[in-house]
């Protein structure tokens, strides 16, 4: 599968490599650094491709904030060019993707199915491009590599499986975490390609009957041809009053906010039926009410569950499942294709959502 | 049973009995109605024993609009007077207490298990003094007699059982909403009748750390007699810090709100383990702002579920069976009488809080 | 909709109908038989379109014991002729149908959400064609009709819809009874009508790879063109050998049986993971064993889970939703059609499978 | 809080150790071995207390196939003695036990929620004693100590917490896999100490009626003051007759098996409710057969589960909390003691049954 060797550990530990670091607010640059050096448990991946996240745009934007000279980027697809020597089920050469959250698999809240908030504090799990180096660069190390890295099918492409790592998870972590039933009615608040993904998951997990709202005409193209049943364009219809309509007043069994604002969030409340699940997927900032009359002044058995992308290998697994069997096609989320040499470029483009752009691929 | 033959209908049509009404904000008053007809699938009781419950203190204020000239009440335990044409599987004469949430068991919500909800709008289970006259009267119409009429085992009397329709199924559905599991940290905020049955629930569902927060010294003493393992007075120490400090930062697995303020609330978030279980209890007013810190701004796993009583003569039937065990004796809730004629005394001293008043029985 | 009045009561009283009675073993007969009186809760259906279960064919053999005398039938489509006088939210000449299951709603199980087992005898809520006459015949009666009656959406036809009551139902029910999720590998043995809806319904739950089993080349193409990945002819492979091999020895997820014999039961256990759902909607005859080597001596975390078909109107308004969403469309499983009158040759050809019969419609 | 300083693995690697190993059916033996090596993931313990269990005594009499030569247990409390270099977060004197499942944590397996299952092998999370070398021994090696290592809080003695690594997690497990919830009905077949532990987590998990049912009469009186409410003597009454009249034919929520008979599980099927949860913790050997009359025919919604003894260190950390809250007090259970140099004696003892005896403490 590997068409040049590896590079010997030895040789690597003389040798920089290119890396979209965080310089400081409104600047994310190209720097050479170090190899990272493989500890026992790691796995070091030469990365062959990998994407922008809207939070990364959030950490350039220093909205988010991270360490100065940290590596971006938690959406890695490479190959595997070095094992730590605690790890064992995996060799050098052979094709794997990470996901964005990287759990142990072997603390308490990993043990306890809560592998995103590994570690006990708020989103442990997300290490790559937050707390440790991340993958926006031609290597990457991954921490807890044997319940990390996910072997690749053969005739899945990197871009195939690029949205794997990160937005499909989260998207169809918002379906799941609605627990939408056969023959369920779902409304997903913004089709970016979080909510994309979402409406994807909502459609593989059998709800007939899908709204997707959002302003920008491709995406609502992109949200029917991907399953959405009904677009609801906000900046034509109020979305709430449509969907109450369609629904003859009862309102959707799940509400899916995939934007993080306050306008989303209280949409879904809006829309969504007595005893149902508003499932959010979304990174708010500022401040976040609950308005009481959509809210049944609490007694309306309403459940609200956050979902961070759910993360480790049997997950990735899962979703190349899905890419493997054609259930779901997301290829056409990918719209645009730089070298990481041109990745501020990239940030440029993909912060501006201009071009009708969903992802970018970065080939280092 | 009965020691005196249940009136014919004949004779109650032209009957009234007394019953206490919303007259306007502030006042509630005892005043004489017809004794309701029976429509076919309904029931009337001959009300034995009922109570005061909070929320009939928001509407005495006003704060809760209901009908003028309704009559207030959702706690009934009683003997059946009547029974609807179309009712069967009960008899004139037997004891029964029917849930303050009376779900007709037929509609959509109700098949699907949101009971609660019935009719699919909003609370729509709670009809008893809310949408249709309640049980603070010599009688009560129970519709839809067939899905809410629990008989009540002969060795249980009338107060062991009074809590059962509103507030000891209130305060277990927010331990049974928490999920709480063998060896869960649990923080329940307010040691009101339902915060202490929801420390109860808690105890019972096998929590095995309970912190209970009040300010009233005897409500603390209560939770702690009735579970608690650690009891917090908040006017004495904070409690965030407090829990925080217990659990060695980890944080609670479950917290559950059970006053219904910005404050208690807010707390709950701020003792909640990323990925654990806010369940709310709390009747909501003026507003409330979900704090973006301790929410993680969304990204927690958290989860926030809210639950409203819920009802039918099944659950009736589980929580009797919780005092038929002796696992829980809620008997020291009852901790004043009056008979109906006192009623407007009744409300003036549960309304105020005096007196370590946590439930008053009223007996018409 | 109706393009004749309704029979007024008193005419109807003075009426007989059709309706194919269980006779003895071997004997259901088209009879003439009084038009049934309508209870408080009752509601008559003016049966336009139904069909025949195996089940039924049971009944025919004598295998499953019902009264002499019985009308037989529990999948109506109709039309309502009569309400009971308690019965309200319907009108008279509305289009619905009812489930094969006809639960009360008000019972401890009904509100314990297990309506199936209605008044908590095994099968309970299967009344219609097994305790009480069915609707192979003109008219049938709909107990507890609140809970039952389904308006059908305009734009379905009958045979669109036929599947709802019971073939749709149960073999959806089996999927969800298997808990499949997203990216899931499932397993269904038999693909007769109930299997091909558990086909159906675990590629609309998400599973990603569904082996289907039969020896009928015919069952096994529908079952392909339904959504199965992979079909297997057990004639000519060993299905357990064959979905081990396919799986690199890992085994399914979720394994279906839906025909109720020893072999699938216990191919469905050699095909299972540990930690697996075994999801069983047959009818057993005879002994059911478990063998102990593919059930790990009972430490293979195994779950074996029952599903008898769902029913009430919240589960037939969903079903719908699914036609309505053109996510599947069952018509094809109609194969042929019959008159009422020519019920006992539709026997007949159903019960030797003959001509590639999966159902057939009947239309009094 | 160790008394002695701990070897060096120089040393130690010079050294031999005391381990009761399988040498043939019908013996095992104390003999010499080497201590073992540690790897990178691995921690060795020096062995403070452990027990023998009822598998162990399959073990022995060849009824469970295991190598010659393996050293027997898989309930370790004591000391870690030294960390593979990949091990973090502990440090060597720490006292420590380890559950009888040794998940890893990171495979797919593990990853989705099936530790027991560990690796996809049935059983494979089952190591100590089975697969690897046990802890019947003075050192014991404990794989992907990460996962599995738990901290004894110092107020709890060894034989306190003697019962976590198996009894106490699978019994407990029993009560979970049947979802128990406030107010159920339970029984538990068999009353030895997984039968025992099983109804100590039915009643924390909110069991309102617990039917106890043994032979022993000093395991029936060990059940009542652990929690049973019912016990049932077999060989004085028939257990399911005594039950289904105790309910009034309703039948029991949940049952539990807790022996691996045919006759235990068939009585579980036969006080099961229909829609009801067998919870099945035996080790069945020979055949087991589904009672058709009991089971519906497999219309009953019956849920048979199946639950191997959950491991890793957060159920452990749950199971230590139930001990510190003195929420369940299962000392009791430990009736004698030995040194390991007596286990010879102690596996005579414990295989027969004598003496009253349900389980032994080993301290080497």
């Amino acid at each position: 599968m590997m068409t040049h060797p590896a590079p010997t550990q030895a040789s690597r530990n003389n040798r920089t490599m290119k890396a979209a670091v965080f310089a400081e607010p409104g600047r994310i640059v190209l720097e050479e650094k170090p190899i990272p050096r493989v500890g026992p448990r790691d796995a070091l991946l030469r990365v062959t491709t990998t994407t922008i996240c809207g939070t990364d745009v959030h950490i350039l934007k220093g909205e988010y904030p991270v360490a100065r000279g940290l590596t971006i980027g938690h959406e890695p697809v490479g190959v595997i060019a070095e094992l730590g020597e605690a790890v064992s089920g995996y060799e050098v050469g052979q094709r794997v993707l990470a996901g964005a959250i990287t759990p142990c698999g072997q603390c308490h809240p990993c043990l306890d199915g809560h592998q995103a908030q590994c570690g006990g504090k708020a989103m442990g799990g997300w290490r790559l491009g937050n707390t440790i180096d991340g993958c926006q660069a031609e290597y990457v190390l991954i921490p807890d590599a044997m319940a990390n890295l996910a072997p690749i099918p053969d005739h899945l492409t990197d871009e195939q499986v690029l949205m794997c790592p990160d937005i499909m998870s989260t998207g169809f972590g918002g379906a799941e975490s609605g627990r939408i039933r056969i023959g369920d009615t779902v409304a997903v608040f913004a089709q970016g390609p979080i909510g994309l993904c979402a409406t994807v998951g909502a459609k593989l997990m059998g709800a007939t009957r899908i709204f997707a709202v959002d302003a920008l005409p491709e995406r609502l193209a992109m949200a029917r041809s991907l399953g959405a049943d009904v677009t609801i364009n906000y900046k034509e219809r109020d979305p709430v009053q449509a969907i109450l309509e369609a629904t003859d007043g009862r309102g959707v069994d799940v509400a899916i906010e995939a934007l993080g604002t306050q306008a989303t969030f209280e949409s879904c409340l809006r829309v969504l039926k007595p005893g149902g699940v508003l499932s959010s997927l979304g990174v708010y900032s500022g401040k976040l009410t609950l308005p009481l009359d959509a809210f049944a002044a609490g007694l309306g058995d309403h459940k609200i569950i956050t979902t961070l992308c759910p993360g480790g290998k049997e997950r990735m697994r899962r979703l190349m499942n899905v890419l493997a069997s054609t259930r779901a096609d997301l290829r056409p989320l990918v719209t645009h294709r730089f070298t990481l040499d041109r990745i501020e470029e990239a940030y440029d483009l993909f912060a501006s959502q201009r071009d009708g752009v969903l992802k970018v691929a970065i080939t280092p």
